[in-house]
């Protein structure tokens, strides 16, 4: 049998690893690193650093181009379902064509593989025979409220986690509100009397954290946002916004 | 100026701490445990032994237990804000009484000190002088997805972060709701026709994992429940709630 591992690498700070992740990295016999096109410098070297900080020599490292997304279709999910099924495809490729019977394959995976991450979803997809485990790791929320040193949740009440998209569609749903994948600083219309607590490349040396009331702060995150991913050419961020009572 | 570090150490193995909690730990002249009754055997036993595996001797433990909370009070968060005041006084003692200028204290906290733990609204109470720094960890909810092998979110979709208690009340807000602190099984009532992903121990040696629609599991899960409470006298666990499309 093939075995795949499913690897939460953390937020970006290579100190988010677990141990656990360590020795999963440890364990692989191969490696497939799927990157983004503008992204891929930064993002693939961090990958690259932390199989050579814990891999096993030797490995093999297989590296694929990110299947494009249509961006431009208003049909946002299923956009997100065609280009998951070409990501599905480059995986059902690794597990057949790089992984001999009884060796194990991974995939590094930014932050922890249950929150917002396709890989799960598409390798439900893929048609090979193969065990898989998941290794949990270090979200960008909990990187976030930790630089931020504020909790995510507040004493018996309940967070709700949502995408940027849906928090311009629908405005905040509770006091306290986690927003992912905004590329369009939806908080400035949707929750001007909130609190605002930003996160940008979260530990990482080009981190950016802004935080305070909305109204006194959206410009300045608009700003920081705009010039970082203009000077970096990409940029991942989060947020949380709360209602003071 | 004194220090202090709050830790997050995963959700009880302990491979789930990062190499940034592990410097962290190696970082303390001190470290402040405070224990509830029931579980300290075994919580405080993983504590020791994540200190011995990365502090740096000579180092300092505090041990106190944690102040009584009033279960039988039906004011819920004024009962947790009492309790959370006493904490923040065995904190102040600590910062004040066993940390020396330039010294470094460290709290260990489970999973993740951003998502239902007090700490940090504690340490907001306190009339100590101190810099303090967090240092996020594996939630509870990560380990499970993990262990699920599903995904917390789905794409484009919201999650709901919420408590047993409200989901009693308010029955399920989303069609994905992950729900923490439940003694009181209200799954069952509140949402029979969504599948659920339970579990308790999660990544210890006595973890337990029951998965499948509510209305077939629902008797699986509180029995399972009620015997590992018997037996070990406390149980942490959490569940995700999914309405399936």
């Amino acid at each position: 049998m093939k075995r795949l591992l499913i690897i939460g690498i953390g937020a970006g700070d290579p100190d988010h690893l677990t141990f656990q992740a360590a020795k999963a990295i440890a364990a692989a016999d191969a490696f497939l690193l799927v990157d983004k096109g503008t992204a891929k410098s930064d993002l693939s070297r961090l990958r690259h650093d932390m199989i050579a900080a814990h891999g096993t020599p030797p490995y093999r490292i297989v590296e694929e181009d990110d299947p494009e997304r249509d961006r431009t279709t208003p049909a946002y999910t299923a956009a997100v379902e065609t280009w998951r099924s070409r990501r599905a495809e480059i995986y059902e490729r690794f597990v057949r064509d790089e992984l001999a019977d009884g060796e194990t394959g991974a995939l590094l995976v930014w932050g922890d593989p249950g929150v917002y991450d396709s890989t799960l979803a598409a390798l439900a997809e893929i048609d090979a025979e193969f065990e898989h485990e998941v290794i949990p790791g270090i979200t960008s929320i909990a990187a976030l409220t930790a630089r931020h040193r504020v909790g995510l949740t507040r004493v018996g009440r309940p967070v709700h986690i949502t995408t940027g998209r849906r928090l311009a569609a629908e405005g905040p749903t509770a006091d306290d509100v986690l927003v992912m994948l905004d590329a369009h600083n939806s908080f400035a219309g949707a929750a001007p009397g909130h609190h605002i607590y930003w996160g940008a490349y979260l530990g990482t040396p080009d981190e950016i954290l802004i935080s305070g009331p909305v109204s006194e702060v959206a410009d300045d995150i608009r700003a920081a946002r705009a010039d970082a991913r203009a000077r970096k050419g990409w940029i991942m961020d989060t947020y949380l916004l709360r209602r003071e009572d």
